[in-house]
């Protein structure tokens, strides 16, 4: 039974579109750019969740939860804020609907009209900086260490399920601190948390940088970031962490008393990943089969599928499959036992396959016979034959070496993606054909790396923390530059 | 040091309303009428989300996320849901804002006008059924058993915290059944699963019943809800079932293939219970001195201080503290040792009572000499002496004591508020005076049921399930009734 799944080589695009939906992770909604994520994808999501929120709170954070709305008069107190966000803004007008004239249709009531527009949260600094300023009056008020989940909308014009929708989830930390070195400190820390988290917990690789001018948030004084790079050779931004100075402290008058008592800006950052990490670890892992997941994101681990001639075959397999169920669930595996009648095991294998469950262990007549399962790995494609005695050993094993295989691959890929040039024949050459991450000195202006992009649609997407000092040339205009930064295209 | 807490039998309201914030369970924010769910309450909320969360995964629910936003004509799909939701809807308009004439302000720009306007979610039901005609071929899709954790907008006139708010946070499950039969019983376990999380882990009584006509969910053809009551004699709808009928499936298209290859519209329910259940929270259990919290969901379990003269004392006391800690995070208790210098003792005792923390431990000098430890209860407001030997297997015993104190005392105040009264003039005086449930007969038309509610304020909170058959006589008209129902006003 064939997965109808377009190739990678084919078009990547074509594969990642029907992949997310063909896998159960996510569809389009009646609602233009806004998703609905599927039980499927949203278990991955979840068990995202779970591991950033604990990391988070060992990290000393609280979470908390702030309005959805913000008056528009206080989104445009932080000026490059506004204009960041505001040409993508779902506006709240009205509080009311009526009966049309006809009786029939509804309309908007034209008398519920608000006196002050409220914006859908792009992001939330605005309204958390209003609430903070009640909450802190002196330098025993901080650190101020909080995070909300939540939704956000940002009415894109192009939307892509997880990669960019006008409605996404997210988590986003905001802290205030008394010092600056203590927020820098707060934003790398973070910085650290999400590239940690995307190594050790997604086998996603990633380079730890900092954005330039161009591409920084929206008040932000540094923005740190964590940049991935896809199969297809496009890069895609997994994180980011912004040092805010006192730019909303001013804009919206939080002050504390320092310790002698003088009064001072208090200093901040914020920080978040959203479901757009779905599309990292789709365009990492998965292949022409399907969804690959890491066995740490796999919300069912490992699937037994019998494969047996009549009831009461199927009676002793089901009995062989059950005990390994309870042995499997015993060391926190999660496992699935699918005796489903109605569907072949040739159908199942497809359907997981696509899935990306890690293990598929058959049982057939043979391994009755035997005391055997077979097991299949869904990273290699490989199967293996396992006595029973050691089969939870093995799977437990196995599952380690997936998870580490899956990290070394995709580490493997980014290096071999990471091409150093000195001239911009070469730079465009390699974005042409080899495609990645380009290293290339760089004039430091923002009007070279505006004309770069203008002319081959790479942006800088981070001056890496750990490059290394090295005079050179800027690859465009030939300027002087002290170190070279990774260009790409992106998601 | 003075809490300044209004005391509940002075203003019940006003008591409410200061401990929220002196708590630092919330705030009102700067838009009307949203709020702001700070740390400490957030995380009481966080505590009844993974329970409930439990409960629905191991009653073979899924999570999900559909939009937040509802295309106009989805609303008006089913009629009496439009006419229920439609007063009280936020209505996105436009998608975009641009500077202004004078350069500075900004406004919503004209030319981003939406097609269709967009309504915030009030209840999801509409969008999900939209989406359920992709997911529901045939039998074998059903049923279809998800659940969605999400904010909801409900434009209300008069708001107050956690009780009433524009914006709160819920879950609501919405299902889809084959048969009709099935449907309802998935309403009324779910009904069951509340009334658990009430009572065992909330300790909070609930009657368990059905809506009449007048009070139904707009669309359902029977509500189930729990209904508690508060300190102040009226009551709280803690949380709804409903059984939807073929209504949204007929809406919304919604049609599956039975096993005979019939085409059949589908059976839905659904179900919710939001931030609300905060506020059942603390007005069943507080007291004049504060919060007082169910051990299941204090954030805090246990707080221990110093009391001490000098920093050697200091020293030694903490190292007593410092193995206490050890000792009760290993049996899984949540402590806190407050060591801070710049508050007393007796700052922090009034802090812990004021936020409901359930064990208070004191160390002091003669603690130190004796190997002792002060326990204090804060439901009971006592003290106990306990020996270092004792210490754990105390505090794991009186919390477990404390969560069932919390309802057998909640339980008694609500049974004694159950009043039976057979006149009218009985019915206004109970309500009046004693205030609580009033159990009367009825005549089973939504007339005498609203004529009641002109008269008295009182509503029919539901018809008992458990109620028994008995003939009786209309407190109001003298008609013919089958059984009493509960009467009360209401949160």
């Amino acid at each position: 039974m064939s997965k109808n799944l377009t190739k990678r080589g084919e078009d990547y695009s074509k594969w990642y579109n029907e992949l997310v939906v063909k896998a159960d992770l996510a569809e389009n909604s009646g609602v233009r750019g806004c998703m609905v994520i599927k039980p499927y994808g949203y278990a991955i999501w979840e068990k995202m969740q779970a591991e950033l929120d604990k990391k988070f709170k060992e990290t000393g954070h609280q979470n908390a939860y702030f309005p959805l709305f913000i008056p528009k008069s206080y989104f445009s107190k932080e000026a490059s804020h506004v204009d960041g966000f505001a040409k993508e803004c779902a506006v709240v007008t009205h509080y009311r609907l009526k009966t049309g004239e006809d009786g029939k249709t509804i309309e908007v009531d034209p008398d519920a009209k608000l006196e002050e527009e409220l914006i859908v949260r792009p992001t939330s600094e605005t309204i958390i900086w209003d609430t903070y300023r009640g909450w802190i009056q002196s330098y025993r008020d901080l650190p101020l260490l909080i995070n909300q989940w939540a939704n956000v909308v940002r009415w894109e014009m192009r939307t892509r399920l997880f990669l960019r929708t006008a409605e996404f989830l997210w988590q986003e930390g905001h802290t205030a601190h008394a010092t600056q070195t203590e927020a820098i400190a707060e934003a790398e820390q973070m910085m650290n948390v999400y590239a940690d988290f995307a190594q050790d917990f997604m086998a996603i690789p990633v380079v730890k940088g900092v954005k330039t001018a161009n591409e920084r948030f929206a008040g932000a004084v540094e923005t740190y970031c964590i940049e991935a790079l896809m199969q297809d050779g496009k890069a895609l931004q997994a994180g980011t962490s912004h040092f805010l100075g006192q730019n909303f402290a001013k804009a919206f008058d939080v002050k504390f008393a320092n310790q002698e008592g003088k009064q001072e800006h208090v200093w901040a950052t914020s920080w978040g990943v959203s479901t757009r990490l779905m599309g990292a670890l789709i365009m990492t892992h998965s292949d022409d089969n399907g969804l690959v997941l890491p066995p740490n994101l796999a919300p069912i681990q490992v699937v037994i599928v019998p494969i047996y001639k009549g009831d009461e075959q199927l009676a002793q397999i089901s009995e062989e499959a059950n005990q390994l169920v309870a042995r499997l669930r015993k060391v926190g595996i999660s496992v699935k036992y699918d005796n489903r009648t109605t569907q072949k095991p040739g159908w199942k294998f497809n359907e997981y396959e696509l899935k990306g469950v890690p293990l598929r262990v058959a049982i057939g007549p043979n391994d009755l016979a035997n005391g055997t399962f077979e097991v299949a790995r869904r990273d290699t494609l490989t199967k293996e034959t396992v006595i029973s005695i050691d089969i939870v050993h093995y799977i437990q094993d196995t599952l380690e070496k997936m998870q580490q295989n899956l990290f070394d691959k995709a580490f493997a890929f980014r290096e071999e993606h990471i091409t150093e040039v000195n001239t911009f024949d070469e730079f465009k050459d390699v974005l042409e054909n080899k495609t990645g991450f380009v290293s290339a000195h760089w004039d430091g202006t923002p009007e070279t790396e505006e004309k770069i992009k203008d002319l081959t649609k790479a942006t800088i997407r981070c001056i890496p923390l750990d490059r290394k000092e090295e005079a050179g040339t800027c690859v465009l205009t030939g300027k002087p530059s002290a170190g070279r930064v990774l260009f790409a295209r992106a998601y």
